[in-house]
């Protein structure tokens, strides 16, 4: 019997729920401090409990997950960098090597640029900022830390407060992108190397504090000296105009294919797409997330898409355990794990 | 046999397809404006037509509703005060006397601040006013009448505004509250006396009127003089990052010790807690229902989270006709109802 | 066997995988250019290839399609104009001598008005603009090109931009509303004949582009001299207030009233009134689609209120080739197709 683990944050509950309903054991490592969060489910056959999450690296947590396949998500990615993920020795699903492409910017330009996503143009110093832009940090920080500027003296100036408020440290690399508006969109993919086929799970927003409060204050009340964060709360669902789908699949399929020449064995299972519809409904890609992301959680009952190619509610936790299944019992598990 | 009953509007349809869905009968009892709305739907056996909500106090009606149970939601405490509900001899679903803990906005801080609920600092005089506030009306009036604020005098030019609108009275006690800007998101619940339960059944957003289409008006367009409202008009649907549902699953189990201290039986049943979550990710309280939230309509067909509990689509409306079928499997109905 | 066939955008996956649950062949009309997305999906039968979608008017494809039941839907009324649509030999669901109500704006304000549909005020000339109003494209556009102004002189900067930037062209005419604040709402409906009843499917919101964007930046960040647009990106689910429902199905009856008398056979299939929310929950209606809309796609797997109608997951896809069998089998197709 094959057991799954994850870590207790993002989308465990998720995991390992999939992994449950397709018949699997499951395993969560989870800080002390999550413990009674995590202990109402039953679906959670056991659970490690540790610290901190970089426990997994040290005995006695690395041999209590050994046996299992782990799934990787956000809170792996922010946790532990790219050299010690590729150090552990439990089989990961998907591929563990290209979890560096997302955290590292340099990386994630040349994966983008190799896909032929369209992306924003970057600014390369803040003395070019001549129109809005949007300043963000290295990795996957959730958000928090972003900010918007207009010119160079506002860009200086948020960055400011935002060091003496310790939210960003005074070396910290940012990285600036010209500002899109338009309706964000998160596009979520499974790619399935046991099929070979790219699948379109779904769409969702993401909400941001406290730049979506701002929306909600009349522009005669905001207060104009105020910095807007990006922290992301939580998700909403959203389907696309039907002539966009088309466009979505050759983005995913691109991505798939430049992420086999780039980081073998490529970019197996679960990914992200993550951009912005214009006033053309032309669409530009600002991140890309190489695992499993948290927006997935809305649907844990299933989506409209997966609807359209399956005849049950999977979410995108269980559509991994089948895939994981489904290459067992092809004799291809290699194929799914590294 | 069980027979459910309720009022005709809020939540009803919800809750008696989850009756009908359980097995239970069912009863509506329903203004004569709305039978043609009502009469639609073939889930509900019985409706008994009233001129007004309050002729359930009288016969005939409190006779035709009197060996069912009665499931209260946000029309009756709006439409009968606290002593009137606690009078009903039809026995009530979950507890009628912490009904005035809601309604009441003394109580209602009593009981927040007993939860350790992390509230925005109320401001006791307009003369205080020197950041943003919100201003709201006592009771479940459903946004009505709420107001935005900067200073005092923005504080009396509005009031006056909508007192000559005839939406406010001029006697009419109004709450200050420091606003705080972020993803407002809508906590609900579930609490089990017969499991000694906490479940966290799902999260929505409130779509309000006409502030939701101020967003949508570019700030040099924005009319300065007007005055947003908060109607509520709908709901739509939330995923929480997963990192902040063990904090929501600990309010809600302080909630549930202050309630049972205060308030005897305590918070059986549905409830809600209302808020908003800043940039620091850091939720604050504003409100809380002790009683099912028309926000659960949105997942009349089973929610995110409660797939992570039952294997079923079950929506709120069918967990408290679960939990009486439970208790009375159990010998205990006389520990859900009052 | 009944085959249902539709064009391969706006709904059409929604559609067929509906046909295909109830037992149904299914054939797609496919542009080549889009044939490698919707060769991805099983449950479509069979592709037929055109160049262009007016191609159905002519041999070898009508001859492909004549012996199916042809659902319409917004690309359809995009791509060809009435007279074309009438002329299809091809059985076509619903009524097919209504669609042209929809999209000549003369006929369509008549249709909303015999249906005592709440409009709001048509300015009649750009001359009169004295408030914020919204300016909008004859047809079926999906949003590009609609503008808000508040003054003559902003009407005509704004259209003279448009013009410029060739997103309208100098003799269109254009329909100028005042432009009513609030929570805007797509209410889905399905009339049918063979049981002759409305039907509440939900309800939606809209995502549009680059409006959408603007309500993230703030206001002392915007620059006042762009033009927001409305092109329709995607869409997101909304529950109603249940006061709000009765109202809802009342305006959906006086529709399929007025179009018995002005359209005959009538309002047969589904349909859309959309409009918006005030302040005071009073809702005013600004258009209506006479078929499937796009927004109908977040329900793909049910709805929150088809869950109260049907005890299974069906979607506006599904529940039209549900009237087309119920049609079969009480002998009256003739009665759900023209």
């Amino acid at each position: 019997m094959v057991t799954v683990s994850t870590l207790g944050s993002h989308c465990a509950l998720q995991l390992l729920k999939g992994a449950k309903d397709e018949g699997l054991d499951t395993l969560l490592v989870c800080e002390k401090r999550r413990l009674s969060l995590y202990s109402r489910f039953s679906f959670i056959d056991k659970i490690v409990p540790v610290d901190s999450f970089t426990d997994i690296l040290q005995e006695p947590c690395a041999s209590e997950i050994q046996d299992t396949i782990l799934i990787p998500h956000g809170t792996l990615i922010s946790q532990l960098d790219s050299e010690k993920i590729e150090s552990i020795q439990t089989p990961i699903f998907g591929n563990k090597y290209i979890l560096k492409w997302e955290s590292d910017r340099e990386l994630k330009e040349q994966m983008m640029r190799k896909a032929d996503l369209p992306v924003p143009k970057a600014i390369n110093s803040p003395d070019d900022i001549d129109d809005m832009v949007i300043v963000k940090r290295q990795g996957a920080a959730g958000g928090k830390g972003y900010f918007m500027a207009s010119t160079t003296q506002e860009y200086h100036t948020r960055r400011k407060s935002l060091i003496a408020d310790g939210v960003i440290s005074p070396d910290e690399p940012l990285y600036i992108q010209r500002y899109v508006s338009g309706v964000l969109a998160y596009l979520q993919f499974f790619y399935s190397p046991i099929r070979d086929e790219v699948e379109f799970f779904g769409c969702d927003q993401r909400h941001e504090s406290d730049i979506e409060g701002i929306s909600r204050i009349p522009a005669s009340n905001q207060i104009t000296s105020s910095t807007p964060s990006f922290n992301v709360i939580g998700n909403s669902p959203l389907v696309l105009r039907e002539s966009l789908l088309d466009e979505a699949y050759k983005m995913a399929e691109r991505f798939v294919d430049a992420a086999r020449r780039l980081a073998s064995p490529g970019m197996n299972g679960p990914f992200c797409i993550e951009g912005v519809y214009d006033a053309d409904a032309k669409f530009s890609a600002f991140e890309f997330s190489a695992r499993i992301v948290a927006g997935t959680n809305i649907y844990m009952n299933g989506s409209p898409y997966y609807n359209l190619l399956f005849n049950e509610p999977i979410s995108m936790g269980r559509r991994i355990c089948r895939e994981i299944k489904d290459a067992i019992a092809v004799n291809s598990l290699k194929n799914v794990i590294t």
